[in-house]
């Protein structure tokens, strides 16, 4: 899958992922009125509503983007339909040909990893039968258990030939809390995980890069140049791009010389353009697919600028 | 919450949790093969023989036990019908009394956190209703993200009167792969999150307890002991005993003098007891709801003579 991934950032030239986190507030009010007339003011609603307006996003720029990722936690805020949007989402995506990067950042200890991986991952045995329950191409994990969270899913990827982004740096404010802190042999907790993901990648590589992915925030640039050089055959997913503050400019170390390594992702910036200062003005609410296409199209040039 | 819990410890004098997380091969054949025959050989049918026997197991041991903790990752391994049962199990163990406590280990960015905790602790506001999506009682949360990851969960608490359990000390083999880091101040990173939970703890305080919990594993019994005088405040939830090797002895660090600020999770120790050397020759699969109750007798006899 992470060949597949490369091919399709190399063949749609853009390292973009789309993030799909449809919170009620980026949704237009035509979609969500339209929701509740058909199924009244119910979880069902919320979840048809975010399905529909995925629907449009996913059709408008599917041509232009190898990846999506779908956040699941806002999916599951609205319960079982909620999560059944998520579903549906993962496999309508998969039909458009996109790789599809479940945003779930689970980790647990070594029996339970191993149902998480299972569930988003693998395939469940029931009966004579083999079933794939979510079947993401990618899924975010946590390391904070250490490598018995991390190794099965490890080996639901050796066999499904799938892969994983450990949370390395992420984008957030406070992440340095713990992940900044400096340790014995004088590396950082973020420096110490993202050498185990070099480590662990080295066991599932692909043809040029490896099946374990990591996380490191746009927001942190200069500890993403520290990661680029400390795992070399490690694709890096990059959120915070965007509204949450990182610019084209800073993407620049996150990338090896090849012009790979790395996919940006961006949410709000995309799914919401339609609200933001820059295409308000061109694309009201009926026409948030549009902004959301005109809004991939700008990310994609501001990239390739930074990258000259 | 916190004060229910207490209040129902008390009254049970059980600190005991029952961990629900009904893997297929802990579920007796006579429950599996009849959900087969009822529902083909489908996640439908898997979800059905977790809700079976999860149904048997809570009727046989609720009137002992003050909280259950079923584990989410158990249910999503089945998809969507996995999640339906995790659903039915929560809103079936609180009709029964139950303390629920959802171990769903999640955290995430602060919007992210925000959405996982009003998908399990809150609520969401759909036109003029206001519905609850999974309503647990108390979450399992992990703080690799820094405090903007757990006041989210903090802030849905305050409004609903609700608890968290922050991972600090987790009960597996490779949880010192970060966790025991030293760093600058000369404390483990353990430690450092200890000291940040009792800090977030004061600011949420119930009666006796603080609606912010931790977990600690009973497999390091030193180090519960470091943090349950770090924390004096916070309730610490132990897993770890029983099946993962930790004993009634190894326990007695993580109470408080008074006997309270701990509650012990137990999950395959109990729910497949049945199995087990212990009991498997006095019951049969047939009645692996009396084992599992047996096995909650034994645990709590344990625990109070470790308590002394």
């Amino acid at each position: 899958m992470i060949n597949r991934l490369v091919s399709k950032i190399k063949q749609t030239n853009a390292p973009i992922v789309v993030g799909l986190d449809p919170t009620l507030k980026y949704i237009p009010k035509h979609i969500m009125d339209k929701a509740i007339q058909e199924q009244g003011e119910t979880l069902e609603a919320a979840a048809e509503a975010v399905w529909q307006f995925n629907k449009g996003i996913v059709d408008a720029v599917s041509d232009l983007i190898p990846a999506v990722k779908p956040q699941i936690a806002m999916y599951e805020q609205f319960g079982i339909p909620g999560l059944m949007a998520f579903a549906r989402t993962v496999s309508y995506c998969k039909e458009k040909g996109l790789v599809v990067i479940g945003d779930v950042k689970r980790g647990d200890i070594g029996s339970t990893s191993g149902a998480y991986a299972t569930g988003h991952l693998g395939k469940v045995t029931i009966g004579s039968k083999t079933i794939y329950p979510f079947d993401e191409d990618f899924v975010t994990v946590n390391p904070y258990l250490g490598s018995d969270g991390v190794r099965p899913f490890m080996d639901v990827c050796k066999e499904e030939k799938k892969g994983i982004f450990v949370l390395v740096k992420t984008s957030n404010p406070s992440s340095g809390e713990l992940q900044d802190k400096v340790i014995e042999n004088g590396s950082t907790i973020y420096e110490h995980v993202g050498k185990m993901v070099d480590e662990w990648g080295k066991e599932l590589m692909g043809d040029d890069y490896s099946y374990v992915g990591a996380v490191a925030g746009a927001t942190y640039p200069e500890m993403g140049k520290i990661l680029r050089e400390m795992m070399p055959k490690t694709y890096i997913l990059v959120p915070g791009y965007g509204a949450q503050g990182g610019k084209g400019k800073d993407l620049v170390h996150f990338f090896n010389k090849d012009g790979l390594g790395a996919i940006v992702n961006s949410s709000r910036g995309i799914i919401a353009a339609y609200q933001s200062d820059a295409y308000k003005d061109t694309y009201g609410p009926e026409n948030f697919a549009d902004a959301a296409r005109a809004a991939v199209l700008d990310m994609k040039e501001d990239i390739a600028q930074a990258l000259g």
